[in-house]
């Protein structure tokens, strides 16, 4: 996978949010315009030798140059699929993934009623409880549908969607991988530490790390912290996008 | 509320989607572009005597004409607020209610763990098992929190939101009031039978009969029924807009 440094450098960027789908009119969404993602790709475009993908949602920004290849998705296993098939494809220098991903996906909905229907016929344990609970619920169609808007209690069940970051340095150990981590309302102790256990944990190079109550248009507060726990922090998306593509090319540089 | 004909005539119209909030970055979203709505408000402005105000969700189109008024709302609770405020200020010759409005908002969630927990505290009766099921779910915060991401099965739990257009003509009953009825995937007789029964059940005077599989881009079918239940067919987006304008306009007149 060792390539001189003369080639094209490649990189992949995942930004915007993912919508899990309840029917055909109604989602789960992800809050993410995809604005800082869709900096970072024009930062690392700017240099003719560096190939930008973008994959993105649908309401999501999009990098207005026209080199940057867009791949649109909708829901998390759309973008696992495509991360995947990115990855198995093509040496990617650097995978930013900045996309906001649900961590859960609809797998039936149940009214009340079917509800407490399906555990009448429990006899009170554990094991029976749990799978009338479960069996109360209609899985969801793939197909057309629209689920009924006439019940007065109605109950979702949802199921832990997959990490697509853990799967970014299986699919490619040599990458520079720069994981996002955002949290609302913490010290920003605690939040260096949550990023820190992120990077551990999905093998990331660095970690955006950054507080939704320290966003607010273009002013934005982003910690980016290295494998060492050292980090920079910047105020402003675009220089949040000049620090991650400044750092990444001065890794790729350095391996 | 009757005016001479020479006044100006003022329109209101709902468009694109609600969301309903999970947390401060999840959302339970209704998928409405606010093409149509925003074409239908470009149409009705294009009298200069004529005054529009546009109430749109967040990721709405919105028309370009400066002199309609924009109004943004994020969940059904906002909207139900601003059409309110509308009507109880001012009086509207005609309400265009193209909203994709949710039918529920999110009260609480749950993991199974504490689902099944709180039943086993059930003697088995229905009246316990409700109370239990429902005394399992953790309700929503409006306040700053991100939901757990690390739950295997998780639930829950929404509540009938309150229907935005029965409101309408309680408000104000001289009004022209069109609904709009989205189907998927029905014949058009049954598409035409459940228009008519929403237009007696809120007291429109025109309904907006479509079928999500008819819509594509700016081809559009859609059947604007009256309430003798005499119907247009239209065929795009631009030609469902000059409709609804057309006959409002005509229906005021002949008031």
């Amino acid at each position: 996978m060792k390539r001189d440094r003369n080639d094209d450098m490649r990189i992949l960027i995942t930004a915007g949010g993912t919508v899990e789908r309840i029917d055909d009119v109604r989602g789960i969404t992800n809050f993410s315009t995809g604005r800082l993602g869709s900096l970072i790709a024009e930062e690392y475009a700017g240099n003719p030798a560096v190939s930008v993908t973008f994959i993105h949602g649908k309401t999501s920004l999009k990098p207005a140059n026209p080199a940057i290849k867009l791949i649109e998705i909708a829901s998390v296993g759309d973008l696992l699929e495509a991360v995947t098939d990115c990855l198995t494809k093509e040496t990617y220098d650097v995978v930013v993934h900045s996309m906001a991903v649900s961590d859960y996906y609809l797998t039936g909905t149940a009214s009340e009623e079917a509800v407490i229907n399906e555990l009448l016929r429990s006899d009170g344990t554990t094991a029976t409880l749990k799978t009338n609970l479960q069996g109360s619920f209609t899985p969801i169609d793939q197909g057309n549908q629209k689920i009924s808007s006439d019940i007065e209690t109605m109950y979702f069940q949802l199921q832990k969607t997959p990490k697509v970051i853990n799967h970014i340095k299986e699919l490619q150990p040599e990458t520079i991988l720069v994981g996002f981590k955002l949290l609302v309302g913490v010290e920003t102790a605690d939040l260096l530490t949550v990023a820190k256990k992120l990077m551990v944990k999905n093998q990331c190079d660095y970690v955006l790390a950054n507080d939704k109550q320290q966003i607010s248009g273009d002013q934005h507060i982003g910690h980016l912290v290295d494998t060492t726990g050292n980090y920079e922090t910047y105020k402003t998306k675009q220089a949040i996008a000049q620090g991650i593509v400044e750092q990444t090319v001065r890794g790729r540089k350095s391996k």
